[in-house]
């Protein structure tokens, strides 16, 4: 079966392709971590054709589509952002790197920003159009965790305004580069340690560099286990978070997009507070957004 | 003049040393980048004598009193923690590690820690016993800023309670390996964006994260100069610590001991919250400090 074309989430981290046959069925899909933070100028073609090259039919041009933050100044070429309230999809404004391999035909989505606060996204954008392709009258709050995690209010199938949390980055940075590193284990829960180390942010965000610093004391002083430190880390940037995020899920469905491991940790601290939480498949979501703007770019192979 | 004995401050940091006359006079001093975390096991007496040892007298042991992180698990040799509420100062638990040069005979002085909330100190303890040397009656609170700032509420010559911040380190990590280190200067300031981000952040403390990210996008949309995000960042953080730190300052007189430039950023701080502030200088404090430990430990110059 050939491929007709290839859909691209290239982030700052990772670099996934999804090889699609004419009826839509996946063919193949790579994945190397190989993010826009890891490739030079001048060599994202070759650091794509490296992963899909293979499954490319020598004889004619096939569509690539791709999301994410290889639109960024610091990626492959710069695509616009959308200002909000938009639609999530803008096919239209996409930009289209020049490329030596006359196999491939690119085009990098646009991301969307937001004025007041200010803020941006490239990559959920696409989600949230896959979402919304499967559920086009959802009116509520679609939350994707990841290094950045994105609140995002949902009605008339655009994005009404947004939010992002650092949460995600601030985790690694204190678990892997502070004194807190020495304490904190690589793996391991304990889901007690992290719903009371929520609640104690949730009632108290001010004490948070504070409670940061007892969970070294802690281990100093009483041996607390590193599992057990992991979980009260995460608890307490997660109840930063969840308190900052109050006006999205409070009144609103929340519906969480992402991978399994992260997913659960958000979705446990929204059952924490009683918020209304369903959850949908991070990938599908991307596959699904990537294929409507295949669709209406209207790219077709080149014979 | 020769040196009657030598008082060290050894931190995570740096190690510094003054030689003291018999009169009391500094004959020298000496800093290096040599703090507890870059001297390896075993390397301490070496690490010190090189720094120290053209000071000393060869037909005779001169004392040398060490405060700071010098005496932790990692540091030269374990020295032990008195529990709060107590006196800062306590000679007679101070250790004494083994050292094969002749010329010198070494005390690590104690720390002091707490039970609830967990917390530690090292060497701050000892800038605050040099406080009260001169003055004795203080009754309110010390804030002693730095990589993991203290606030500590003393009264009767002892140190009732505190708590450490972890802003410094957070504002660090942040500012020079997360995505705010492509936005954030070196150096800079711009008082009126700091002032803003600390309001901001003590009356929505939980967006904390979330602020962060705003200076990404901020800078990415608006361009938002790099000293301006420098201040920023640095408002939002302390915004946290002035906000979780209220109990401390809010009825009591704050005494701000440290370097002049973190002293300045605190006090201005606490200016904007219309907080009580003095200011006393970290280094005679820490002098006056390992000088009482000195003089109570009653070592002397052996002939």
């Amino acid at each position: 079966m050939s491929v007709e074309w290839v859909a691209v989430d290239w982030g700052t981290t990772n670099l996934r392709a999804w090889m699609i046959a004419a009826d839509g069925r996946i063919i193949a899909r790579q994945t190397a971590a190989l993010g826009v933070s890891s490739v030079q100028k001048g060599q994202f073609e070759h650091t794509l054709l490296d992963l899909i090259g293979d499954s490319l039919e020598s004889d004619r041009q096939t569509p690539v589509v791709i999301c994410g933050m290889a639109g960024a100044r610091q990626g492959w070429l710069e695509a616009p952002y959308v200002c909000a309230p938009c639609n999530p999809l803008h096919p239209g404004q996409a930009v289209q790197p020049e490329t030596r391999d006359p196999r491939i035909s690119v085009r990098i989505l646009t991301g969307v920003m937001q004025a007041r606060p200010s803020d941006v996204m490239r990559g959920e954008e696409t989600q949230i159009s896959g979402y919304l392709a499967t559920h086009p009258d959802f009116d509520g709050v679609l939350c994707l965790p990841g290094t950045h995690s994105k609140w995002v209010r949902v009605s008339g199938g655009c994005i009404q305004s947004f939010r992002t949390f650092m949460t995600g980055e601030c985790f690694n940075l204190l678990a892997t580069n502070s004194v807190l590193s020495h304490v904190v284990a690589g793996e391991g829960w304990n889901a007690p340690s992290f719903i009371a180390a929520l609640k104690q942010t949730l009632s108290a965000p001010q004490h948070l560099t504070a409670q940061l610093f007892s969970i070294r004391a802690s281990a100093l002083l009483e041996g607390l286990d590193r599992a057990q430190s992991r979980s009260e880390l995460s608890g307490i940037l997660m109840g930063l978070e969840i308190g900052g995020a109050r006006e999205f899920w409070e009144k609103s469905k929340t519906v969480l997009i992402g991978h399994d491991k992260l997913v659960q940790v958000y979705r446990s601290a929204l059952e924490a507070v009683s918020a209304n939480v369903e959850t949908a498949d991070g990938e599908i979501c991307t596959l699904d957004g990537l294929r409507r703007a295949y669709d209406s770019l209207k790219l077709c192979p080149v014979a």
